[in-house]
């Protein structure tokens, strides 16, 4: 049992914080109510009352083992919001009562050139994932954020602008940092035109945050049902991908694809919508290979790149932007008893576009 | 027959240049001597004495009809190097006795965006290229290098230092830039680790070039009998890849990989050996699709480009780096007559490391 694996700090034994969860006690199983305990603050920690959690798809893999690196009792949740309510010794970023995010990271290295680099996604001696990742100090594995509560490193806390509509910012955290990141590293801006590849969770936020940075937003998507809601969240233009015309009007046409599809598709088919020298960002996770002919990467100067999450430093600046230019996420909100349901519907894309659970309903 | 379709300026019809050549006739048949005629040199053209030519895979390629796109007969050659001897009445920026290249390209459209920004091999009018193309003025299709002579636009033609051997700047026109071109657009210098996976024509100017740029470079490699010409050529290091511990030790470790080969192979064996945000850019055009799982791309932020050739400023730019730094080709001389044979040597990967025909043996 990972929660009598408690660390020593002196002699002195802390004491443990009993918590309540909703977790996965096997890869086949629903999500049931699940108690356990959490380390007290070390000096560097915050404990977080949490408010709510976004669900992610990702949540929803790790609960089926999809990745194969699950462990259980599995306790999802990385977009999670809430309030300090203690604070460890030392702790230099936070009091009790600031509002916090915190996203998929809970720790890292800190060490290796990524880390230094404020990448510390990409940490060389791996990241601390928010739940089923071993902690680094032998605190038995990781919990998210389907819980009451949570204690974390402040350097992997965010600050977050109490004004904001706090349910709507937990999915900020990972499905906002997700597409603001590449759109960000590229500079995307008015002299641009982007698609957003998949109306989701992820392609939601892409939408948004690419209209804010001014470029001209295309929704491609197999559904014409989502053009009208693509144009509310601020695409300029919509591209039904079952429409021979349509796709020909597009051939050649986007500096940017931001690719949030995590189901098998054709990549090739939307390469050939890049202009010269465009560029294709893949953040979804499909099963299948990314499968394209050279040509169409050559003749075209094309490049295809992946990436990941992103580090604290630009999800703190995510954070910031939406609270100085009023962007949240469209959500739904759940009850956690309801979190089975919802993974159902998640899985038939049948959310707009977050849910996000109340965890006052864990109560 | 393309020679009759002879364009009229006024109601003058221009006299046409009768020229020698190795065609192919047919896909299926070895080159053999052939004579044709050239169109005399329009107000804008160059006519130019062809000394060398080099032979690139490509012109193979054609010749078997790889591409579908083969127009029979079909002279190749797109490494040209020699003299002016004739200039059209509006010429400004050569005269006769210049020595002068010719590339990939000897035409496009100027006009739009890709060809106002120096990247004409991408012309989204389509490019010309210097064989089996037609001519945009109505000249019948485009004769290349294994040939006396060879008319092309001024705009077309670059500059060559005439102290440099000039057998050994021929495969500079394609092989050169090909590789110089995505090398010089990522900034390679001191601060990179390269590798170079290949050590064919393209390959061994790759290995010169970001050695030059000061570079670490290492030759991947799956013939362990490369290593001395590799480090010759000036690479650092090299790695057998099929030994387990070599390849173990440069796992994240590249910062760009410059894929010169050809043949089919495993494009997610090479991608491993990328650190985080690491781009491997590829040149080389198997018949196999690209085949690279998501995550390989996701979890480390890594991306995959094409590159094709470069434009005419950027050809002339490393036309000038090469005289200023006394780079060359390695090649290997052949007469005309020997072309079939050269070809079937390079399908064995028999040649250091670009053969080159001298066409004094035309005569």
């Amino acid at each position: 049992m990972p929660e009598i694996m408690e660390s020593v700090a002196g002699s002195q034994v802390a004491t443990r914080l009993p918590s309540k969860s909703y977790a996965a006690m096997a890869a086949s199983e629903n999500l049931v109510r699940w108690e356990f305990t959490r380390r007290s603050p070390r000096p560097h920690d915050v404990l977080v009352e949490i408010l709510y959690c976004g669900v992610c798809h990702t949540d929803i893999h790790f609960v089926r083992n999809d990745l194969g690196m699950s462990v259980y009792p599995l306790v999802p949740g990385h977009e999670i919001v809430g309030k300090v309510t203690d604070i460890g010794s030392d702790v230099k970023k936070f009091k009790v009562g600031d509002t916090v995010g915190i996203g998929c990271l809970v720790d890292s290295c800190r060490e290796c050139d990524n880390c230094k680099h404020d990448l510390e996604q990409y940490c060389l001696n791996g990241a601390t994932y928010t739940y089923s990742i071993p902690d680094r100090h032998g605190d038995g594995i990781t919990y998210g954020g389907y819980s009451n509560q949570i204690v974390c490193d402040e350097d992997f806390v965010l600050k977050v602008d109490g004004k904001l509509p706090l349910e709507k910012v937990a999915p900020l955290l990972c499905a906002g940092i997700t597409t603001y990141s590449p759109l960000r590293n590229w500079k995307i801006d008015a002299g641009h035109k982007v698609a957003i590849l998949g109306l989701g969770g992820l392609g939601h936020m892409g939408v948004k945050f690419a209209a804010a940075f001014g470029a001209e937003v295309t929704v491609l998507s197999t559904s014409p049902s989502k053009e009208a809601d693509a144009r509310r969240l601020g695409a300029h233009k919509f591209v039904y991908t079952k429409d021979e015309e349509q796709v020909k009007n597009v051939q050649g046409y986007f500096d940017f694809i931001l690719d949030t599809v995590a189901a098998d598709h054709d990549y090739n088919f939307y390469l050939s919508m890049l202009r010269t020298k465009g560029v294709m960002v893949c953040v979804g996770l499909p099963h299948a290979p990314v499968q394209v002919p050279a040509a169409s990467l050559i003749f075209y100067g094309r490049s295809l790149e992946g990436s990941l999450i992103g580090g604290l430093a630009q999800t703190q600046e995510m954070l910031d932007y939406c609270a100085a230019n009023n962007i949240t996420a469209d959500v739904e909100m759940i009850s956690i008893s309801d979190i089975n349901k919802a993974y159902e519907r998640i899985e038939k894309s049948d959310v707009k576009y977050r849910f996000v659970i109340d965890l006052a309903t864990l109560k």
